[in-house]
């Protein structure tokens, strides 16, 4: 099953991570570190390889994705001499990006995106199109009477003014065009009414949102086992310093404050009470794509006595994202291809704000994610 | 169901604790915070409760309960009010502490414990006592021919030398009493065929080795992490500062080694391999009860990249072992009433060196414990 | 030389531990362990001994001088035993302590101000005595044209509407009555030409601001060594998480800011150029009065080579504050007592925000404070 | 002025570092960051300058340079665009490297250094050639008696057996060659009073011991900033992981001992007194020549509270030690101009483990090594 992956923001440093990666798998030059469908428990093969994935995608910057590349070995976040190696591979892919349509109306911007989806498919002859969002972090969405249905959804967004955020209209595009999507981004994406009737209606399933990374990963690992011993976490407060391009972005209030949430819920849903404490995130441009994340959580043991714990997390966003983008793409792809639609709540492994009511201690995560894709196969 | 828990070591940090907190919980002063038993999923009727637990124990020293309890709350692991509310119940366990018996061979100090223990068993009319060894870490016991079966080892304690290392002697002793053995030290306790088969043979449970109460918890949760998301460890390096009682016991050579090898067993056998680095163990008595863990992972993430975490544990060992004493004593004494003996090694949760070739991921061990403790009922 | 220590804010924590600290050492209770005047280099016969100093002072709060002693030893700031060993002597301070003089008019609050002062000196037969600002750290202060000169202040007071903050009217009162005034916070305090003026007029000296207890004084030696040793500081990025009296209070965005600009202040003196990064105040109640502050630095070595410091200071800020409270009595006593007036702006080395053009590196503050102590002798 | 370099160990990190940053600072490709002599209040015109350096020195192994500088840019200690750019000069460099020569007699050796060391010097027509050890630490050397004077030792070279370790060998022969000699490992070297003798009798200037680069530079502002504040420090422990090339060799018992001592050395000659703890050092080769040094301090303050600071340093060790070769190099040469002979020990500013009896507090140094260079102009 060949299978395309087409990023949003395909330009930035997650997504030429993600395909540079991919390309380098394709060609035998790394090993799948950091691929989680590359874990013996998770080999299936209802899930396409990762010489399967064919890669395109939308941005709205126009730097070359091998210029991207070298400045990410510059960074360190790749090495150079793959960059250097797999200069023609870059090249093809380059020509499977395209910029973001225009058009008068969402409806028109959203047609644009379908043409190119549907152009991509069919040139190259592919099972099906896995939309992954790996742009910037959108601001939380105004509430609009739209988001409600998809009838009236269609009717709005004939209109003048803008209904869907970016995100949204990215996956009204996607359904229309019958591919799956998966938000990697806390922006809104699918999480409206009148998408989720549109995934329903066109039996496609979407998956989200806001890929686990760094401290949020330790959280849904460490909440749990504070819950098992039964210690009382009183305090749980940390700082994220983030420098790459999208920490501009979410220390903004607006992002900032969606971030948080996200990265907060673990906590009150493993433990079952909410600690004191919060966790920021402040913009150093110099730290670049190295995020140092800082945590203390204090916790009452027997008889109340206090302790704490402390950790630092030193690492590279893009080169943790990427290898989960491969992951979602090729897991999502199996799933269509089973008949699955609608949300995959299974996949909660891999989000900090995951889909559905689910469990958000890791190992739980992980069982359902070994169900499901062992239930593909 | 009332039980006794008989504490070899009964007048340590770890025991101390252990007792205050149990006639703290008994008159309803405390909530069980750190006591698994208290878990929601781990109810049982099956369980003794916390206010059926019965105390006394064996001590080489001297020092009153009631003073070492004092000596806790000054140096913070115990609240002094506790102590002030308790004395006349500490008083009360005081008269139920035993020296150790001398004897000219082993075989007749292992009759003397095992009077001690079942005068103890009938004088307070107790369904059964669980013995649990909270003493100094022993160094690494030397083969001996006795160790290989029972028939030869009851010959062998009648002889001149010494035979058993004091925590085989004790399960020795506790088997041929009837009593259920929990070692929660690194030491030989029951792991010795002769041991084994005599516990068969009396038909009693026994449970083990070395308390997991800090460093070896957290890589418990964290080796699984970075498992599941096939990043490859490239090095996990600690330090351990302790000061109590056992601290420079530990940091001897013979005992740190046992540590840590016990320690790093975790990540061999969650990893597939065995990173790089070791853990060290340094007695620094000014950090009193009050554990210091240090530990620097530094793994390989997607194309190579390198990333690291460091974490900082500062716990009280004694407010973390003393709950799951409690636990130990509960589920033991319950698997005992429930007909179960030889190795408990569904209690591998509690140990750093779990009993038996078990998982070692905590979520894993939970649900083990789980289904172990839910069987009982 | 005997010398009052006026505290305004007396029933604060570091007003509370510097009083249970004069009344401890007076009774040789203790060591002068965190007192810069017990150092073998500032040891002279000009500064009242520790004995000497006699305790008052004014708060808007009412709890008992003895209570705050115990919740403090609670919290674990200070020793239960010297709590209940200088019962008398808290309660005869606690005669001491008024309540904030009210009035129409700010000169009406003034003057009641003063006659606590005087009544303060006379009925102790003192020699001076020196008031210190320990309260809540104010917002900003507004401009107002009365701040610019002496005469239109004092105008300007007998009129209905504020005219000076607090820690102000406080200073001026101080003054007024011939008193030296201290400030260990970041408010405005004497910072206002009118204020300046009356202290030259009245020929009193005065010191501030903010006392430097935690990460600002690790600053305030780590900075020069970056720059001693050349290295380029590419971003010091930090947060505070603290749960005490003032924790409150200092997260308040006003508050908070003017913090934050007196603890990043020694950065780009020091340096001679501002690194990236910010720090933040966290409000933790579970904190309590151990405050924690995390740093993480990142620096440039030879030819452009990436490195990084991180740091955790956990330190209990009334321990920390309360011993510079007594070495700042002792030695503006002694300074007034040898006639000198103004702003000493030889205290930097106990100021995250000294008055003065001065040295931030601690190492020549320390060698000015020297130099001025022995000038006194 | 032209002064030469003359590296023991020339092919190793810290040399190559040293050569690289030298020649790239001449042809004016990098700032010279890390650079002590570059500080404005070092500037002297009695110092040769960067750009007047010239570069030999011996190495027993045979890697050529270009090769060692581009390990060193894939380890990201250097950047690969240097050592590209520099291939003519680091050739030019290479011609100037020689192996270690042999002999029967340690006499023979040095007679074939020194024959080097005056070879370069008069092909080069240098003024003078400082001599820097930069070699793998050796372990402490065993008592010899003709090590008391200059007369024994020289008939003692003539003998069969070793007399001198090999640092100590350098120094003799660079002694008789009329060069100094800066040692920057803690080796032996000039420490023995035969070759102290030889110093004087030959007018040259020696400095040492072992470069202070990174847990040692921070012990001498903060032991200082914790003795200004009468804080009273209880526990100072460390652990250092380190995995480049001296690494291994480090972690050695023997070696590992006598850089320990070095690193605890200044924190009982700055506070008067030892606290508990120790500092280990551990071999991590993933680590590579970013070192890790993990620190935890406990101290007391008033009353007694116990407060806490930890440090993380990561850094890199040859970046951090190849500009302060080339700060050494320039000062040497001028105090050799300058007519100073024997142990500079201004110079201790540089030195984990100075010579002489001098102040271990950082700002002390500078001050005595601000002072030394201005009186050398």
């Amino acid at each position: 099953m060949r299978a395309g992956v087409w990023l949003i923001g395909a330009r930035g440093s997650v997504a030429s991570t993600s395909i540079l990666g991919g390309l380098a798998l394709r060609a035998g030059l790394v090993e799948p570190t950091g691929c989680v469908t590359a874990h013996p428990d998770l080999c299936s093969p209802a899930l396409p390889g990762f010489a399967d994935l064919v890669f395109g995608g939308h941005d709205v910057v126009i730097m070359p994705l091998a210029k991207k590349a070298e400045l990410l070995a510059v960074a360190g976040v790749v090495p150079g001499g793959l960059v250097a190696a797999l200069g023609d591979e870059l090249d093809a892919v380059e020509r499977e990006l395209r910029p973001v349509p225009g058009g008068g109306t969402q409806a028109e911007v959203a047609a644009g995106l379908m043409a190119d989806l549907v152009e991509f498919r069919e040139r190259h002859g592919l099972d099906r199109v896995v939309v992954v969002n790996v742009a910037s972090t959108e601001p939380g969405v105004d509430p609009h009477p739209a988001h409600a249905g998809l009838d009236v959804l269609t009717a709005a967004l004939d209109g003048p003014g803008p209904v869907l955020p970016p995100s949204s209209l990215y996956a009204y595009a996607a359904f229309r065009a019958g591919c799956p999507y998966v938000d990697f981004t806390p922006s809104t994406g699918a999480r409206l009414p009148a998408l989720a009737e549109l995934a329903e209606a066109r039996r496609v399933p979407y998956a989200g949102h806001d890929g686990k990374t760094g401290e949020t990963l330790l959280k849904s690992v460490l909440a749990p086992m504070f819950a098992m011993r039964n210690l009382a976490v009183r305090s749980w407060s940390g700082i994220n310093l983030l420098g790459g391009g999208d920490g501009a972005n979410l220390a903004e209030p607006g992002a900032n404050a969606a971030k948080s949430v996200s990265k907060q819920r673990v906590l009150g849903e493993t433990l079952g009470y909410v600690p004191q404490g919060s966790t920021r995130i402040e913009f150093v441009p110099d730290i670049g794509d190295f995020k140092t994340a800082w945590d203390l959580v204090t916790f009452s043991g027997f008889l109340g006595t206090g302790m704490r714990l402390e950790f630092t997390w030193h690492g590279c966003d893009s080169a943790l994202a990427a290898p989960l983008v491969l992951d979602l793409a090729r897991i999502t792809a199996a799933a269509h291809a089973a008949g699955r639609s609608g949300p995959l709540t299974e996949l909660a492994f891999f989000f900090k704000d995951p889909l559905g009511d689910v469990d958000h201690a890791l190992s739980r995560q992980w069982d359902a994610l070994r169900a499901f894709v062992a239930g593909l196969g």
